[in-house]
């Protein structure tokens, strides 16, 4: 791995490192896919929460950035004069998240979705006196079953209630598919479409996304953009999906033995409180960059106990790199990270910006 | 529940409120318990992580106080000047956490454990030229099968490399016990005990702790002192263990209800990011208080998926309290609490101070 190993000895564990040139690697990968299939690309950040790699990103040839929340939109703003076209996929609701709303409105151009009159009547009310309408997007559940709207007739009828509504325009159309959902994403969203341009309401873009099943992207042709957030660090879960491999993982989790109380277990100072107890559908917390025969087998709060197989050949003080179950959690554990690559001299350290913005 | 409900419109979700009189409260109940059975009572502060709390429980008759982590231990050291004995039941390696643990023994009555040669060779370096001696006490392994040596014999052999190194001092012996495991307890302390004070090394404590079993702490006499952690808050892991009830729950968190996107299904914006993945061998990820019907049946990071047996009865705009399944790692998410109760006139925000503390 990239990573400078002879560097490793110094670092303070646990510690979450990322390696920049295989970010770079992994933003330009999908990028080149994008662009040969005419898809804009418009990254969340929640996988980084870093300005600086939205950057990266956005010189790769991003359009702009997906955040989650309105205090993320915030963080990541504030760090990047690069940063100008901010899609927030979420139901705002709330005088005071619409307040800032407004305010970060008149800084970029903002977008964001809804998939209920309440929140529609919300951003409404908020924006009718502002000199410049918001965008908002319609969410459609295209499979996933987490938010949207459930059929192409509802979508059509909450764009006709957001094209009527004082303050607001209708944005287009935004889903989070479920993986391998590209057939769902088309038909929905082409039906979508077609009842709501017979309106007369032009749908300005159809914006969905998911690393998992970026590389399938084109085969709904009906998208414009697509919003991948993990595939610039890669993790666990989608090697275990055959979507990267090992090698194409920028994010690790360093880890020091501290404890090797059995012939078959040995303990490291990373726990749950650094690789989080998201399992994703696998088994295990996490992958031991070149043994396979090691499982993870149960986290506590600072505890990661290794099980093997056979003799678990450790001794205390060895160190460990992880590849996480989910980058994305991970770096929301920390507050700053060890990057390296990328033209650095050495490993700097990089407070993560947009951590614990849950609001 | 003593929350003020009134008040309860004007916090921004999602947020984790933090009942001070439901914690006292709890406090006192364990605190009553040591007392009548002389046993010493040096909570956990990995629950609450506020020099506040810790306060609270030393007012209440609590000798000091455990913490995992160095960095832990000089978060709550900087918050109150009322800790003054800290016990930091880890491994500790590695030159830069020698260095602070140096500092931090200059400043409280501090000590440490260790369950193999490696670590006390580390801190003896350490602690050969200080003027006083670190206390070093031996993690036994009782059961739950993390650190800690294996057996008595082996915690004798530990306690006298230990009494024989430069710059420490035996301390006595440690253990994390699983739930119900009095007896092993017993046995293993017990013995250890005779075959070191046969050596003619004094054991000045044993101490073990875990909420789970803290009313039965008592069932294994050998012990000393009881560091339990989670109590203080309470979790829907102890409700459904039969520890406690909901009522005994002081930490919450606060979500509002975004979508409903159908009859039986709504969205809350309190994802893994707030709720955290674990699931303690529970299924779902919390309990809606007053909802028995309601299962939180998946999490990503800001969506928490809420399914009802019958019709959901939720609109967009509702808000909700939750008892997360595990309430340690809910308070390592945010940077602040929203806290009520014990004299506060409505609802003050506290800064988490030993927040993502993992080094």
């Amino acid at each position: 791995m990239p990573f400078p190993e002879t560097s490793l000895a110094t670092i303070d564990t646990p510690a979450v490192l990322v390696d920049l040139d295989i970010a770079r690697s992994n933003i330009a990968r999908f990028q080149a896919y994008a662009d040969a299939h005419g898809i804009a690309v418009r990254p969340h950040i929640k996988t980084h929460k870093l300005p600086a790699i939205a950057e990266m990103q956005l010189d790769a040839g991003a359009i702009g950035i997906t955040c989650q929340k309105v205090s993320e939109a915030e963080a990541m703003i504030a760090g990047s004069d690069a940063i100008r076209d901010v899609l927030i996929t979420y139901n705002i609701l709330g005088g005071e998240k619409l307040e800032h709303l407004k305010a970060l409105a008149k800084k970029v151009k903002l977008r964001v979705v809804a998939d209920n009159r309440t929140v529609v009547d919300g951003l409404s009310a908020a924006f009718a006196g502002e000199v410049a309408p918001l965008s908002v997007l319609v969410e459609c559940n295209t499979g996933a079953n987490r938010c949207g709207v459930a059929t192409p007739e509802e979508a059509d009828a909450l764009a006709a209630v957001i094209d009527a509504a004082p303050g607001l325009v209708f944005g287009g159309l935004m889903t989070y598919p479920p993986a391998g959902g590209e057939a769902g994403v088309e038909r929905f969203m082409g039906a979508a479409k077609d009842l709501i341009e017979a309106r007369g309401i032009a749908v300005p873009m159809i914006t969905s996304g998911g690393t998992p099943s970026m590389m399938h992207a084109a085969e709904a042709p009906v998208t414009t953009e697509y919003r991948p957030g993990t595939y610039v660090y890669n993790d666990r879960s989608l090697v275990s999906r055959g979507v990267c491999g090992w090698e194409d993982c920028a994010l690790t989790v360093l880890a020091t033995v501290v404890s090797v109380p059995a012939p078959d277990r040995a303990i490291i100072d990373a726990g749950s409180k650094t690789l989080t107890s998201d399992l994703l559908g696998l088994s295990g917390y996490g992958h031991v960059l070149g043994r396979d025969d090691i499982a993870i087998d149960q986290l506590s709060e600072e505890h990661g106990r290794l099980v093997s197989t056979g003799p678990i050949g450790l001794k205390v003080g060895d160190k460990l790199r992880i590849v996480p179950n989910h980058a994305c959690v991970v770096t929301n554990m920390v507050d700053t990270l060890k990057i390296t690559g990328a033209g650095h001299d050495g490993i700097e350290t990089w407070p993560v910006a947009a951590r614990g913005r849950i609001v």
